[in-house]
């Protein structure tokens, strides 16, 4: 099977966007950011072995890219619009590429995204896509604006996905996790900073305060956890809660006078799990108020080197 | 050596052109589109023992893998501002990273765009850039625009890029070619399709002559070639000329009322190949008027599957 044939049969449906001038099939794609707003930009790369294995079904892999793309225009308060992607591929196993497929688009109708461009590759399995959105003039949420006062918030409920590595089938927080866009898309009326849970609570967070110049305490009693996480032993929570990475959660500060604004604005359940302070450390308190004594560190794409 | 010191220490230049809002060390980076120009986008993967081996110098890849990926935007006649890059490496290898760093960040100067994000993962060797540009609204040039009449034109010398992997150590087209982009931007004021050279020259008109559904005559004598290739033989220098990938030209189609000026206001050689015809085909003539029997096919990524 052909470069071209691959492109056509599993990568190629019709853009209906009216900002889309002109989509893949030349040497550019071509869009129309409006007047009045930024472009958001965000590149993210998967490889076999590192961020997923062969066992994973391949329309979970496509939708997760996805995801995990988006994710980080949410983080911005970016609305996302076009889709770029680039696979590499050992091979032109067809059936693999239906289902990779399949849910790469499942997710493409999902945020209402269009796939623009891309390019194909032959070598070891590793997908890459850039997320492409628009956010008003001056309005993106940075990670760097976090001031000592403001509160620290969560989306949802985090741990969930790093749970599910522990299952033999996964679970949907796993293998379908979704980006929170809405959530974006309103946060940034009222936050200071934002990032998403990619790579654990506290290493997202202490991103957060390390461009902020500025400190946190969290208590660990008001981190927010589905059911299924409650009934573990809270020797098993804890570092799912504050390490697992691939929530996709979104994690914010805001000033105190913003909170009831902000919690009835909020389309989705959000969390206050501490507050940020000056001293620049982050500290974790359990329900008795002691100050736990944890690794901070959560995924790090190179830490055996 | 851990993800972030990597980034710190190779890939994390400080950025002040104006129109880049936010660069790189938050979730997204933001830019700024000015009012009557669209986006133009283009994604290019480069894989160990596909497109470079380890006998490259890791300054040519890193150079290279700017051009190619820029080469698309001159294609399209938009003007390059905006980079954003995945590198997925084995291992954190601080000589190679400091001499692809070197390579690319020459490449960055040169062309004068602002690497503004990116992602590092761990994995086989794979180079991933996307390029960002920027056109005046309605002026890309396509490739699916080409009329019947229409001259063909290419920009400098063919074949030299292919030329060089037949020499122990290269050449310059081959290990540091350069994207066209002075040519695109004039370029885009008279052509009516536009490509650039990457597979081939045959194998890129097709794609020309397919979008546009028209047919070629292409005159092998007029084909402009270099010094080096014009002292081999002619059956060493037709495959070079015809199939050689790689050379980064603009291959132009334009009306015939425009060549005058159009010679004039290019800022690079530009020589007259051919015409465009309505018959379909794509036929090459030697200097004897005879028409040529050679396989079109330049570089295919899944050829061998």
């Amino acid at each position: 099977m052909s470069e071209f044939s691959i492109i056509k049969n599993f990568f190629q449906r019709e853009v209906k966007s009216p900002d889309v001038i002109l989509g893949s099939g030349d040497d550019c794609a071509i869009v129309q950011v409006p007047i009045g707003y930024q472009l958001a930009l965000s590149i993210d790369t998967m490889v076999l072995d590192v961020h997923f294995t062969l066992a994973c079904k391949a329309c979970d892999i496509g939708y997760k890219a996805v995801t995990s793309t988006l994710s980080d225009l949410a983080a911005m308060g970016a609305e996302p619009r076009w889709l770029t992607g680039s696979l590499t591929l050992p091979n032109a196993d067809e059936q693999w590429l239906s289902e990779f497929s399949q849910g790469l688009y499942a997710a493409i109708d999902s945020y209402g995204v269009s796939l623009i461009g891309g390019d194909l590759t032959q070598g070891p399995l590793t997908i890459t896509f850039q997320a492409q959105g628009i956010v008003p003039n001056g309005l993106a949420v940075r990670r760097s604006g976090a001031q000592s006062g403001d509160l620290v918030y969560v989306t949802n409920t985090v741990g969930d996905a790093a749970y599910g590595l522990q299952l033999p089938e996964g679970n949907v927080a796993q293998n379908r996790p979704d980006a929170q866009i809405a959530a974006g898309l309103v946060m940034r009326q009222f936050a200071t900073s934002c990032i998403d849970i990619s790579d654990g609570l506290l290493q997202d967070l202490q991103h957060v305060l390390t461009a902020s110049d500025v400190g946190a305490n969290v208590y660990l009693p008001h981190i927010p956890l589905s059911a299924q996480l409650l009934a573990l032993p809270l020797s098993q929570v804890i570092p799912l809660a504050l390490t697992g990475g691939e929530d996709y959660q979104l994690l914010m500060t805001l000033p105190k006078d913003q909170q009831a604004a902000f919690e009835q604005a909020m389309p989705t359940k959000v969390t206050c799990i501490g507050e940020i302070n000056v001293d620049k450390k982050l500290q974790v308190f359990d329900a008795q108020g002691k100050c736990l004594q944890i690794s901070k560190s959560g995924y790090q794409h190179f830490k055996k080197l």
